[in-house]
């Protein structure tokens, strides 16, 4: 059998950042470099840099073992991201054909991509051209996202940091909460990401233990908003409790599939230049609240800080996301195109788990969403099945490599040249 | 010299919660033990609780040394804490003498209190009433806030966690900003707490290092506010960076007064329940900024998580937390009364400081404020004067106490009628 002789690999990164997606890259490069390829070359910006041919060699970046630490540690995506879906083949040829060209003059073997569905989506649609057009060049898929809405794998790199950075900020603020007393009692209103699956607001949950009462309530976007329900629901709280915590996804809709946070659109609810404003959900529950129970209200939004808090890394995560990276080359490298990789749990207790590979075919944009058993039935609290599922991918801390106090990260392509 | 019998102390906590002030409350406890006094009470809120006879026997809760380390590591205010300001002596004689016969019950010889410039003010007004009627009870003050505005003190306890998280969080802030390119680019307005001090705001510029370009400006509430520079320096940094992150007080004002988190106020900003919503700081700027430069914004509030962020603590901060506790219990053993303990800084480089008493008279509701020469000529920046201040005061790390993949707190009292 003649050897296949190795020539070069590109990497990129889609979709929205997260605390494990550039340990997915360092996966990708180490195996690549064990595997014996010549270069690794990493798109600025996922394909859509690619296609105006920006990119840069991560040997240049990732130059020793200290760098690749610095890079599992770094938050967002290291290469830069972006949102773009690929038209389909029939519908624009010729960008297929540009960028086969590129990958052509790059001498490409293998190209892995690094995101969520529509980066999945990415993957099939240049392994379909490849098919049809002869090439060889290998896609392969790594998933990443903090929604963990993905079909098909267990879970998904970037959740289990997002989920430990939740359940820990959610403690810290539930006892803050307890710090002041008020005459009619307090309630905090704290908003986390996820329009459609639970998975991340389900995960304040965590903060609950012997030490913690956890949230008392908790609203998904899977199961209709009850408005009234809700106020009932605090108004009982506060009989018995001097500070309530209510976790909340931004996501959330009455029966009538209404987003919450819109709803006070209602009202002549504009900014001072005339555009309409959507306040957030978490604040237009805190207004409710204190109009209809006089009592005061706070609302915490955790905004981009849940997905890029590398500081709070769940060591569980940060390793598979190394290792989903690396098993992605792997089966590049092997021959396999148009796949993906997903982690398959063994155990829950002890918690064990591998990767595997499947036809990225079978995706087909699924939105992967908690099941309707794992809520109780009143809608307002996770069950300890998903506790069970959630607990082992926040387990182990990743320690923040200190310079002067600040963790450090590895420089960003093009750094330089802001400063 | 007859020696003196010693009997027990009573410690308690006001004002806002940080994640420095339960190091000071284990301090307290430690050197009160450790130099033969019989019992520590806990004051359950502040003052305020005592009036109503809500107290705790410390011992029963900080039953052993990890007991003590887990009290060091638990955000906000472990026995409660209240806002509370003592009326004078001459306007509610009976209030003082209610409150020293409950010291007199509880057979209280030092009492001590933790907080800011309203619990100073506690100490001062009770140790003047017992010079006053004769009592030989001790009333010293422990400095805690995080907005660093306490007089006579180099810095405050809590403040140096505070700044960690801050130029943590901000930094990964601005590396999640750089990984989507948008058409116009993206601006991000980060809304840091401190109504009339820069101290935590500035703590952004933290960030800032070799690997990172740090907010592109910071803008303090010690000076006036204008918003059409602010506008235009947007613009221009919009011209060569895709991504722009900005800091701001919350108190930041224009130069007549206003607060700019009041400007929404000029329109028809009612929410749906009739009510005047005062937006936030950061929330208006980065309307304005979208309707004046059509460029996608996004406004971040650090919220409560700043101050109750112990899985980010510093560990500077909570030694020297540590430190002025168990030195305010040993200044009061010591025969001192009416006095606060504070920080003097004996160098910079490298970092040394101490304690010192000092007469809680002289503090006099000051607020300590950024000096005008530690911020830059514009208005925009802080000066490496500020940052060689700040620096040492977040070395450190202080190793949670991790549980099934979540910081351990100490049990808060009365937490088991909760559950």
């Amino acid at each position: 059998m003649k050897e296949r002789i190795k020539r070069n690999v590109i990497v990129g990164q889609s979709g929205g950042p997260t605390a494990a997606i550039n340990s997915s890259l360092a996966g990708v490069y180490r195996t690549a470099i064990d595997r014996g390829y010549k270069k690794v070359y990493g798109m600025l910006h996922g394909v859509q840099g690619l296609m105006e041919e920006r990119y840069i060699d991560l040997s240049q970046h990732i130059t020793n073992g200290l760098d690749a630490e610095l890079l599992k540690r770094t938050p967002a995506a290291y290469l830069g991201s972006c949102r773009y879906k690929l038209p389909e083949i029939h519908e624009d040829q010729a960008l297929y054909e540009k960028i086969f060209k590129i990958l052509d003059d790059l001498e490409i073997d293998c190209f892995i991509y690094i995101g969520g569905n529509d980066s999945m989506d990415t993957i099939k649609k240049l392994s379909d051209y490849a098919i049809i057009t002869g090439s060889d060049v290998r896609f392969v898929g790594c998933p990443k996202t903090i929604d963990n809405d993905l079909a098909l794998t267990d879970h998904t790199p970037g959740y289990g940091s997002a989920a430990k950075y939740i359940g820990t900020s959610v403690k810290e603020i539930i006892r803050d909460g307890f710090s002041l007393e008020t005459e009619k009692g307090m309630i905090t209103v704290v908003e986390i990401m996820g329009r459609n699956a639970g998975w991340l607001t389900g995960a304040s949950a965590l903060s609950k233990g012997e030490d913690c009462t956890g949230p008392d309530a908790i609203y998904l976007p899977e199961l209709p908003f009850d408005v009234d329900k809700f106020v009932e629901k605090c108004e009982n709280l506060l009989k018995v409790k001097s500070s309530v915590v209510i976790t909340v996804s931004e996501g959330i809709r009455t029966k009538d599939g209404k987003y919450v946070c819109e709803m006070g659109d209602n009202t002549n609810y504009v900014d001072a230049f005339g555009h309409k404003q959507l306040t957030g959900t978490a604040r237009y529950l805190a207004a409710l609240l204190a109009a209809k129970l006089g009592c005061k209200t706070r609302s915490i939004e955790l905004s981009t800080l849940q997905r890029s808090a590398s500081h709070c890394a769940s060591r569980v995560d940060i390793l598979e996301a190394y290792e989903v990276g690396g098993a992605a080359m792997k089966a590049a490298d092997e021959g396999d195109t148009g796949k993906m990789v997903v982690i398959q749990r063994l155990s829950d207790d002890p918690y064990q788990a591998g990767t595997e590979v499947k036809d990225v075919h079978k995706i087909a944009n699924d939105e992967r969403l908690v099941p309707r058993e794992w809520v109780n039935k009143e809608g307002t609290y996770v069950t300890s099945e998903f506790i069970t599922y959630v607990r082992p991918l926040i387990q182990g801390d990743v320690a923040a490599i200190m310079v002067d106090g600040i963790p450090r990260h590895l420089y960003k392509p093009g750094y330089q040249d802001m400063l």
